[in-house]
């Protein structure tokens, strides 16, 4: 019924994210999806980054970056900023995204992006193929257009449209439908357990 | 344009991944979204963990751990167990899902999950308010009917059906449609500069 595939990584989907780190006259962008959440107290972001990459050069010089979150229309320019290093290439100027200038930190944000963090380094860990930098959120930006009509702080998913990305098939989705909300499944449990006398 | 929302993680989508840990006789689940690929040399998973959490215990007693992707029609039991503690309820009874005897480790794997990996702690680390584990993934399992009719050690995403977790929003997604490839940008925007003779 199983098959066995060997030692690989197979966890998906995990975000497709455009980080840039430098100044606004001087930024990069590079395509993250070894990403994650690492805390909410302060909220943080971690991201993972080879020793060789050029943005983790500017991370460590400038101590800030920002998190962007592509839509599903972008997934060219996401894909571009993940094959190509900005030692070789200005990534803004070939992919013909605008940054953003950010509040809170020198890094700029990427317009066309529909979330935005901007995020302060924390602290960085050494791993045993990659360093993991995790970023403060210090402030978070979202189109107007993309948050629900009558609660103006919550963000509309099926706005977003963002992307999702399978690092076992090396491809990009999109979300579908929403199946569920969290805590909706306890009470429905719960009660099931109490019919069947299975209560512990 | 944009409207702030002050500090927060708007970073999504995540997976929702069921992490077995303990032993076969008295295993404990618990869904994670803080879970990301951190390195592909040996290919390894991170999962980060409260410091009051029974799992914490259980991995740091047994040093390995499974990563179990569940799929959409799995999503009361997902959220069921992100909702109670191992200390209060057995998990696995709770939920009716069945734990299944890992190849290389002691914590077994949930047979429900279309994909499944085996880690072993590699490395533990404190974090401002998390504890971050990371697991070298040691062998990966997928069900038969799940991978591609062609190549049988290739995933099809769609068989799979995975949640996608947006935190933001508290909602679990389904993927919706494949949008790209990885490197399948590339050439595409290499031609388009150097038919504006925009090449740097």
């Amino acid at each position: 019924m199983k098959t066995p595939l060997g030692p690989a990584n197979i966890l998906f989907p995990v975000p497709a994210a455009l980080i840039v780190s430098g100044s606004f006259d001087e930024p990069n962008i590079i395509t993250i999806s070894w990403i994650g959440i690492t805390g909410s107290n302060p909220p943080s972001i971690g991201i993972h980054l080879d020793r060789s990459r050029y943005s983790l050069e500017l991370i460590r010089k400038h101590k800030n970056f920002t998190v962007n979150i592509p839509s599903a229309d972008l997934v060219e320019e996401t894909d571009y900023c993940g094959l190509v290093s900005g030692k070789d290439r200005k990534k803004f100027e070939d992919t013909g995204l605008t940054p953003f200038k950010s509040t809170k930190i020198k890094a700029p944000m990427i317009k066309e992006c529909p979330c935005n963090m901007e995020c302060i380094v924390m602290k960085e860990v050494e791993l045993n193929d990659s360093i993991l930098i995790i970023g403060e959120v210090v402030e978070t930006h979202i189109d107007r257009d993309k948050v629900d009509h009558k609660d103006k702080t919550k963000i509309n998913i099926s706005k977003v449209t963002p992307l999702a990305y399978c690092d076992a098939t090396r491809e990009y989705w999109t979300l579908g439908r929403r199946v569920g909300r969290v805590a909706a499944s306890e009470k429905k449990i719960e009660a099931r357990l109490k019919e069947e006398g299975n209560e512990q």
